[in-house]
């Protein structure tokens, strides 16, 4: 396997994800509205959920193992048929490595975030990205992603591989 | 108003809790099997996300302040249109309110669970409920529930209320 490029770390916020997907955030630039008499703020629909005309989104819980650091990023997989959010349950940081939509990414298109643990993330249909990278310890994420029939997972490998420090 | 019945609160599981809706939990007892090369465990499809055929699921956070306790529950509603989730991101335990789907419940038909920070709940459509009871601090939760043309909430005030005392 040929050297691999070093990956840098961006912080993740909604205007450099944008092209990619949501963040899931209770953030002020959201819209946001105060009901149940006062108590609650609800920060309102945070992600587009796609599941398309032959599917439906479903709820599910991922429970990752920590990665080690550095790490290499060799593969990269997509879901074409619908969007997949993940949003974290221990309030714990974690990796996300994403490329644009389109045609198969090499390792000089990718992009990757460190996400807080109060933020979750939602990927657009079609967006490449690395499955879970939890970070520190073994972390539960609520996965909304696609049901219904088709294909709806491509893996690539990647010629030449990227390594994340942090 | 006269005096409050006074409501027990029981741990949440999956079988008392089945009338009502779904517990979201990474359980043994839901399906679940490993993927991402051993890495990850998915706990699959936990919740009946409901939300008809005008309107679509979407995801929010709630941000609740904590209640005191004792809490008196004078008021319920339900969703008579789609499902409601709610999932807790900062591990907190919860209270959960709940009567069977049909007529307006009165306080002795009320039952009231205490949700671990590990447990999420939906609420099956027309379920009656009250609103978000956070415990000890402020508390975010993911909610899924449905966006969609139709009046989706109705409110109603009990008779006579009920007390809940931990």
């Amino acid at each position: 396997m040929s050297e691999a490029l070093i990956l840098p770390v961006q912080p993740l916020t909604r205007e450099r994800f944008a092209p990619f997907g949501d963040v899931i955030e209770a953030s002020d630039a959201a819209r946001h509205f105060t009901i149940n008499g006062g108590n609650t703020e609800r920060y309102h629909d945070l992600a587009n959920l796609a599941a398309g005309p032959e599917g439906r989104v479903i709820a599910s819980i991922f429970r990752g193992q920590p990665r080690q650091l550095p790490f290499v990023v060799e593969m990269m997989e997509r879901h074409p048929l619908g969007s997949q959010a993940f949003v974290p349950l221990n309030a714990q940081r974690y990796l996300v490595v994403v490329a644009a939509a389109g045609e198969a990414p090499t390792a000089d298109k990718l992009q990757c975030f460190l996400a807080l643990g109060t933020q979750g993330v939602n990927y657009a249909t079609g967006v490449w990205h690395h499955p879970l990278l939890a970070l520190d310890s073994i972390s539960d994420f609520l996965v909304l992603d696609r049901q219904g029939s088709g294909a709806n997972c491509d893996e690539i490998q990647l010629a030449s591989p990227a390594k994340i420090v942090i």
